[in-house]
């Protein structure tokens, strides 16, 4: 046998951001803003550096931080979660869940996946031992259907990892598509991990209801957020994981042998933002609602099928009758059009959608009208 | 089965950490400073914060980090590094070491490992599915012996996990001990993953010769630094690997989907840490020889035999006459005498030494001092 990481290609988002350099073209691809994110948070984090010890802070976190999350978290979403024993500070939203997957899969145990997925979710699964049974969500709507859990779920399910809002194809899961879900959960007894760092960034007055809200959830649930996502600042690298005390025993485990622990002074700075008021927040979604409406029209206009976006930084386009590869699609683009943008072929890992296209469009007006403006190309050599 | 992280006890340096502040007692547990670090180094963070972008950087690291490892491990050790393809930075070394672990292990490999040994080596050897296979190291000398590694080295033999200087014997391995692991290494065509975070902390005119610097090690081997440990800024989890490209390209898909990436200013100050010319690296050293010798002088004066200590931030007891079992010692200094140290057994996985308490030197003056105070009431009640 082979090491399980030897085969595996490099993560598409960093392909796509070095092709982006290489061809000088607007990233659109890899998910993240253009901007600094606040002012203010960042100024925190360089008076921490000073304020804060620099040396090693408590395995599960600073105590400040964990208190913040626990009050923002009761505040936004009426979670009530003791900051001691249910919250833990992980290196970003990635090592929260390779931690909960190394934590909790025992070899053999079937692991839930909703394609399309985050291109970490399927490696880390297998790498844990676990045996991924899919539920392949299908465009335009990716609702989850009641027949499609039953297909997978079975006794030998141990866990389900969801991604709610979904990147990338911009869904917000509710009370039904989550209803169906947790009662699978509950039937099963299976664990669930929802990945929720899109949390904040949903759009048109739509809430987030986190799955660990609904009823005989609050015992199962792994629920990971990130500071990154919330405020703009994705090379922080400052996620967090809460879950029932009986379960983060366990993923203390693993982060304390993946990461131990995480930057002090960013961890004071995140405690810091977390306490911003709602116009932070609501800003934040209405900057973004903005800058989606611009590039939604934008690629409209020249002759893009653009389909909705609830949440994320992303919005994905209809690939039909343009291109029958997605991948050969955003190749091409990148070479000669200078648009990087990601394939969501890369998060179907049974090939069954091949037609669409994500761009983010957490960017400044300029830059998604110039975007647009090249790609503009493509339909008039068309 | 269970998962295989839960039976897992916490951490030793997390339990006696949250002992001495429980009992107010001085820290010489957990292996920190209590210094800030560098003032230049902590401004280069602040400045970064501001001056690079604080979104993702690439996956590798920065390239002026890159740049900067290769040039330094150039410079202090002679080795010959590309810096875009055999240097990656990832979250600490800790994130190095689960990642090249679940890199390179598949399931069924035997993995040698040397005890006294980091608790984190053999549950994240098992966890990646690794078969240990144990050299025990003894007090006074640690020495590694040929016939020892004759009894474990196999055609099974698929990695080596060595600490050089080694935590917590405070040993530095030179080219006798270094040279019969390489023979091993070559013959059964083993991989060595060498955890070198102290290899600036070495004492009385040392020099750190690096596994990867032997004969036929170049190819084989994973160098894994810390810039915590060489700055004494252990909260900064910004830690190194340096390998061939072979073995890097499989390293890399570990990383990415571990951590992904590490906090661009903090990576940034560190490339400037790193250019800091030989007298910081010298006065470093100089500063925890004589802290070592301090604590040292103080803890033979009231009647600990000490072991040498010629690197890491620690020195060694011996308890002979004076208790049976290291833990039921450390947790009743930590009590009653206000005073914490690590119970070296938590380092030896099948139990072969209990007879060694490490303490941590790398204090001020008055906190080593009050510390020996406190301690020398164990002999008094004698
Ligand atoms: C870790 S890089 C990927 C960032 C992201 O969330 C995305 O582009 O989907
Ligand atoms: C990750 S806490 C342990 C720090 C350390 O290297 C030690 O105390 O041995």
């Amino acid at each position: 046998g082979h090491p399980v990481f030897t085969d595996l290609p490099e993560t598409v988002f960093e392909s796509m951001s070095r092709l982006a350099r290489q061809h000088g073209a607007i990233n659109l691809g890899q998910g993240f803003p253009d901007g600094q994110g606040p002012d203010d948070v960042r100024a925190a984090a360089a008076r921490a550096l000073e304020s804060v010890s620099n040396q090693y802070p408590p395995m599960m976190g600073l105590p400040s931080l964990r208190t913040a999350i626990a009050a923002h978290y009761r505040r936004h979403q009426g979670l009530d979660l003791d900051p001691e024993r249910e919250v833990m500070v992980t290196s970003g939203a990635t090592e929260a869940l390779a931690g909960a997957l190394m934590a909790l899969v025992r070899p053999g145990d079937e692991v839930v996946l909703f394609e399309p997925m985050y291109d970490a979710y399927l490696p880390l699964v297998r790498r844990a031992g676990g045996v991924p049974r899919f539920v392949t969500l299908k465009p335009p709507h990716f609702r989850i259907e009641e027949a499609a859990l039953a297909a997978v779920f079975s006794e030998r399910t141990r866990l389900v990892l969801l991604n709610n809002p979904l990147n990338p194809s911009a869904t917000v899961f509710g009370a039904d598509d989550l209803g169906l879900l947790a009662a699978f959960c509950r039937r099963f007894e299976a664990i669930a991990i929802c990945d929720e760092v899109w949390e904040h960034v949903i759009f048109d007055g739509r809430r987030h209801l986190p799955l660990m809200a609904l009823p005989g959830m609050r015992e199962r649930t792994v629920k990971i957020g990130s500071a990154g996502k919330i405020f703009s600042l994705t090379g922080w690298k400052v996620g967090f994981v809460m879950a029932a005390e009986p379960l983060m025993r366990v993923l203390s485990r693993a982060h304390q042998f993946l990461t131990f622990t995480t930057p002090p002074n960013l961890q004071e700075a995140v405690a810091y933002g977390l306490g911003k008021d709602d116009a932070y927040f609501e800003g934040m979604r209405a900057d973004l609602a903005r800058s989606r409406d611009r590039l939604a029209a934008g690629l409209s206009r020249i002759g893009f099928t653009v389909l909705p976006s609830a949440g994320t930084y992303f919005l994905t386009v209809d690939l039909a009758g343009l291109a029958d590869d997605d991948v050969a699609f955003c190749q091409r683009i990148v070479a000669e059009h200078g648009v990087a943008a990601i394939p969501v072929s890369a998060f179907y890992a049974q090939g069954s959608v091949k037609s669409l296209a994500r761009f983010c469009f957490a960017k400044a007006d300029d830059t998604l009208d110039a975007a647009v403006e090249r790609l503009a190309g493509l339909f008039r050599a068309a």
